[in-house]
């Protein structure tokens, strides 16, 4: 039973046994609010300013009328919000206001909830009765029935019959039985809807309710929370969409998955398939730099860990687990809830148990086998000045993934170096259609021209097809993370089928001999069965500084570089065609210098360029770019580098190490290996040597520089003794 | 004696007075580490693995050969920063390995100076010796004295003397009778000579030389310390230059004169001319928003508080005054300086004694005399979300200055949101040009229309004759910082002499009824001769939410604004012509909206435009402006406003007033009079009055919507009761 267990759930210091009979309807002790500890405490506070707010506006429970944004859709917000908080703030404070002002907007629900159908401003064909997407319906049951749960108990009988039967009973019926479309989905929507009608199911004490949370509307396990579980995550706890929608499509798994362990703790839910929705709260942390999530498909570029979503997560998984690392991240937010979790969490924060959060370089598997391609991500370092490699090898991820097969991102000394654009989408500004995903979302920021990724004879990857992209997805071929080198390639094959193109890339962090930092190699192999366009672009953040290479500018008018596929969004700054001598860039962002250096192939041409051309409402951000194009190739490699270096202090007016330290970088093939030479400015020579066999055990030899050089496995640094050390 | 100065200024903790007596060589007692206070002791620990480098390194003195940013001028460099910190860790630890160090580099400095002539990589007609310009042998003479002040008295007499005569004197000769065109100029390169050779009479005990250091090298008083703090900073301590170099120039007058309130306490020198030194630390502190210095002139962006100069002021200053507000400068800068200053400042820190500085609004004068135009800061508000006008009213200020005459900048929420481009300069970057200025200092950064400042007929004030500029200033008309309007109005008739005209600029902080922070209110009126082209850029940072008017927009071509003055580096967006309903523009910025807008004058024309044009090596950065031009006028009236409205919070996915709440921006004249009236979206409706006449008894009438209204004084802000009230 919910309420049982909610108000285990909420045994604070000085709680009294009695209130474990939820037929006794009486007022919860207090927590002395000097024993809170600070977190908790603050919370209180934040909790109280809002729900006072709303106290001092009386209950307000409009007619639906309006969509998203609009007013009566923005006042039921604000009155879940208020439920939830209110019984909060009800068990944690004893005040019976607060539980009066959760009965009354509840009883004025029990008024409404029976008159309404279909909302008037319906938007697609899954509409719902509070607002216009039975999406939102879902999240307010999810909110309202634990804030119900904090006060019921208090209620008359009377009341508390009206409030079960005309909210929360017509609600479940409503998004279990009306909506069963979306209900019996395996997607995040119906991850809120078996949430909200799950926890109502504990709260009424109605199995059967429960029983169709768990197993789907048919109770047949096919669809329902459980098998949600086994679906929308990979084993290594990877949600198909992405970091951003992953934080979002978290916070009902583990409402719920809390609930579900509270209530029914036989069920084990959070050791359930070992463990993933616990993987799944660490992994949504570990995809994030600085605290903020890696940009993937239609994201919002300033979404952090300091988000609801995560205060819930942290929370709950820290009662489950305990790991201190948890309690960092909860310091760096400075939030939590006002749960039984949350107070543990902050009792322990305060007691000093916290431990840095262990960021670390891994492999997560996408698909729910794991098959589906995956996302490696390479750390260096500590803190804030931890370096970051992150390679993109996923499937599509559904409607609001990017076609960016491949595609890399590079984080280092708290800023994102090489970037991805995320979502062209200005959230919930009005002005900006009305805050919805932007037409340049479509036309820019999905392209595969906007990402660190290879477009071949300007088209997108699967011809910007979702439904054909969402059907492959690229083969993750070696994952390694040893000390001074770490590295991933991945392949497709099936992302331009109608150039039978295979495209291999390797990201590696590679030691080499005298630099203060790692370097990025980026080994692109692609070949098709005709002659083609190859670009690859990098988007990086930064003002240039110098370039090797000549550069034919545009200086009083400037150009666009094509006009489909994203490419009517790029202005020219000129072209360049490099030689093996010159053919590198260096900017500055940060106090850090990037040289981005690449091997020209025979006739590699380069383009500068910046986004923001066709743009006539200025929704797109101005940021700059690197092509690399090879035009009439059949098999090409592009073999590039990018080496962090130096150091600029404004304030201490101190410039060091403005210049690459870095004399050459070379590419070989021998045999289907590709050997990549790293020579710096004092004579040393490193080179990554790719086998492309996985057998580690396997011994692989090549000529390099007159040396014969030898090496096990899939890949392997060399460090090479050259003639001039 | 400076000796005793020095050792007197030593008097940490158990510091013996035996010590006092300077003929005595004898071993300083080091003050155990663990009675440091924490600021302190870390700046023990930054200096000691400065010098602890350096020491591992040996000796090493070279002959000077190479100009600024070559080895010997780094080494150079290093060196008189070894000496000054090794003197100081001698003093503050005892071991008797820095004095030992401190002295065999002075010993090789012994050898070396008496066998130099000009530097061989003369840049101009002030070389030095040690280094290409004579101002950097000044640097290397203020720190290398105090060094060696810190150890001379461990010194055997034969060593002592050897040091004295073959450096110091020498050095002191150098730059005082040698270089007398430097030495006697009214320019901050003479105060770092002046200190140089001062510090060094007091410590060698010549009188000569502090007489020609305070008095100039014919000892007249036209020249020398004292006379440059009478002119080179206005009666409330504005250097005119501007606060990058305020800061640069401040730190020989601080140093100098707190080894001339030591050695020569009866000289009161901080109390001379009203305390003007401790004024002019004050006001370079003044000088800074968020930490940064407002970027007037040839500045760079990123220089702060945090800045070498600036832990010797404010500790030389806080000893002078105990002004709490300095410590809470220390504690952000983090550090401080190894003399008792220091100490003292750590101390108090450390006892919890610091108060927030009290940022304020203030008129700041400009020139000797205080008539050379001023600035005027208005602020709003505390902390971090303080908001800042800064109008700049200032003379040209030499060399460095910009054509900017009645530009502004404004700052809110921790963003400067209407801009100055400061310098363009890669500091000490090889790339680019060695780190020296740009030529797009001068084509762009200098020029009117890349300031927040009218432009006629496309050219620049004074025709961009600094030398001309330097001859006129504007006047400051006037200035008020009441609750509700702080405001201020200056003018200027001689930007423009053959076109004959004048510009008189208000920019005020206005309480509008209704909205959550004040507005800015901008008034530009100018006259000239004939029909004229005006333009007036605004320089903001932000990405466009909407704009009001239509936009002819240059999607697939930008072309350049023009072809001198700076417009040529400005790209086309787009152009309107907006009318009274739809004159604004709204963007945004750090979580927060800005409206800009204006009265639209006849044929007004907007123009959106971006910095970067004409720019072949990537020199410039690309920032947004918004001008509005009207052609064909002799009269005008620019009347615009910047509201700051709503929030927008990424992490909570909150939007919330991301549109103006300002129904109407309008314009009135009568009988010389100027009425501006700003009516929200609720209909309250608040004016700001101006009479331009500074008598503040005076008492004005006008009409406003029918409505009588009376104000005294230059100006005021009249709240009307419009008729939707």
């Amino acid at each position: 039973m919910i309420c049982r267990a909610l108000i285990a759930s909420l045994a604070l210091a000085g709680c009294s046994p009695a209130l474990a009979d939820h037929d006794v309807a009486t007022s919860p002790p207090a927590v002395p609010s000097a024993d809170l500890p600070p977190l908790f405490a603050a919370e209180v506070e934040h909790a109280r300013a809002f729900v006072d707010g709303m106290m001092a506006q009386g209950v307000v429970v409009p007619v639906p009328t309006d969509p998203g944004g609009g007013y009566t859709h923005e006042q039921h917000k604000r009155n879940y919000k208020a439920i939830y908080l209110g019984g909060q703030l009800y068990r944690v404070t004893g005040e019976q206001a607060y539980a009066d002002y959760v009965r009354d907007i509840l009883l004025a629900y029990a008024k409404l909830y029976p008159t309404l159908g279909d909302h008037p401003a319906k938007a697609n064909q899954n509409p719902g009765r509070l607002f216009w997407q039975v999406l939102n319906d879902a999240v307010w049951l999810v909110h309202a029935v634990q804030g119900y749960g904090d006060i019921r108990d208090t209620l008359r009988g009377a009341d508390r019959q009206l409030i079960d039967d005309q909210v929360f009973r017509r609600a479940a019926q409503f998004l279990s039985v009306d909506s069963r479309a979306t209900f019996d989905r395996i997607h995040n929507h119906a991850t809120w809807a078996a949430a909200g009608v799950g926890m109502t199911g504990y709260l009424l004490g109605d199995e059967d309710l429960v029983e169709r949370a768990l197993m789907g509307s048919d109770k047949s396990g096919k669809t329902g929370f459980l098998r949600q579980t086994e679906l929308l995550f990979s084993p290594d706890g990877y949600y198909t969409e992405g970091p951003y929608y992953q934080r979002y499509a978290l916070m009902p798994f583990m409402v719920f998955a809390d609930a579900i362990a509270k209530n029914d703790p036989k069920r084990r839910i959070f050791q359930r398939r070992d463990g993933i929705l616990l993987k799944a709260l660490n992994t949504t942390i570990q995809l994030t730099y600085g605290g903020y999530f890696f940009p993937f498909n239609d994201a919002l570029r300033d979404k952090s860990l300091n988000t609801d979503e995560l205060y819930h997560g942290v929370a709950i998984a820290y009662a489950e687990t305990g790991d201190p690392g948890l309690l960092d991240i909860a310091r760096s937010q400075g939030r939590t809830i006002l749960t039984d979790d949350g107070l543990k969490l902050s009792r322990d924060l305060a007691a000093g148990k916290a431990k840095p959060f262990p960021f670390r370089s891994l492999l997560l598997s996408d698909g729910p086998e794991g098959g589906q391609g995956a996302v490696a991500i390479l750390r260096h370092g500590q803190g804030a000045s931890q370096m970051a490699l992150v390679a993109k090898n996923t499937s599509q991820g559904m409607g609001h993934g990017h076609f960016d097969k491949l595609s890399w991102q590079f984080y280092d000394k708290g800023h994102e170096i090489v970037s991805d654009y995320g979502a062209a989408r200005f959230l919930n500004i009005v002005a900006k259609e009305g805050g919805r995903y932007l037409p340049e979302n479509e036309s820019w920021a999905k392209q595969t021209v906007a990402h660190n990724a290879l477009v071949i004879n300007g088209e997108s990857h699967f011809g910007g097809d979702q439904k054909l992209a969402d059907l492959h997805a690229p083969q993750q071929l070696y994952f390694d993370a040893s000390a001074d080198l770490q590295i991933s390639t991945a392949t497709i094959d099936s992302a331009y089928p109608e150039h039978g193109v295979t495209m291999t890339r390797t990201l590696a962090l590679l030691d080499v001999a005298g630099l203060d930092a790692p370097v990025v190699i980026d080994v692109l192999n692609a070949s098709g069965d005709s002659s083609l366009t190859y670009d690859l672009p990098l988007h990086y953040s930064g003002q240039i500084m110098e370039t090797g290479f000549p550069i034919s500018r545009y200086l009083t008018e400037r150009p666009v570089l094509g006009d489909a596929n994203g490419y009517q969004h790029i202005w020219v700054d000129g072209t360049a065609t490099p030689t093996a001598d010159n053919a590198f860039m260096t900017w500055i962002l940060g106090g850090r210098f990037y040289t981005y250096r690449f091997v020209p192939q025979n006739d590699l041409k380069v383009i500068l360029g910046e986004s923001g051309a066709n743009d006539p409402n200025f929704n797109l951000r101005r940021e700059p770019m690197i092509i690399q194009r090879k035009t009439d190739g059949r098999d090409v490699s592009f073999v590039s580098l990018l080496e962090p270096h130096g150091l600029y202090d404004g304030a201490a007016e101190q410039t060091v190490g403005s210049r690459s330290q870095i004399a050459s970088l070379r590419h070989e093939t021998h045999d289907g290996y590709d050997i990549v030479i790293v020579e710096t400015k004092s004579g040393a020579k490193t080179a990554l040597a790719l086998s492309y066999d996985s057998d580690p055990a396997k011994t692989h030899n090549a000529k390099i520089d007159g040396h014969d050089v030898r090496w096990t496995g899939f890949a392997a640094r060399i460090a090479l003794n050259g003639e001039s050390n």
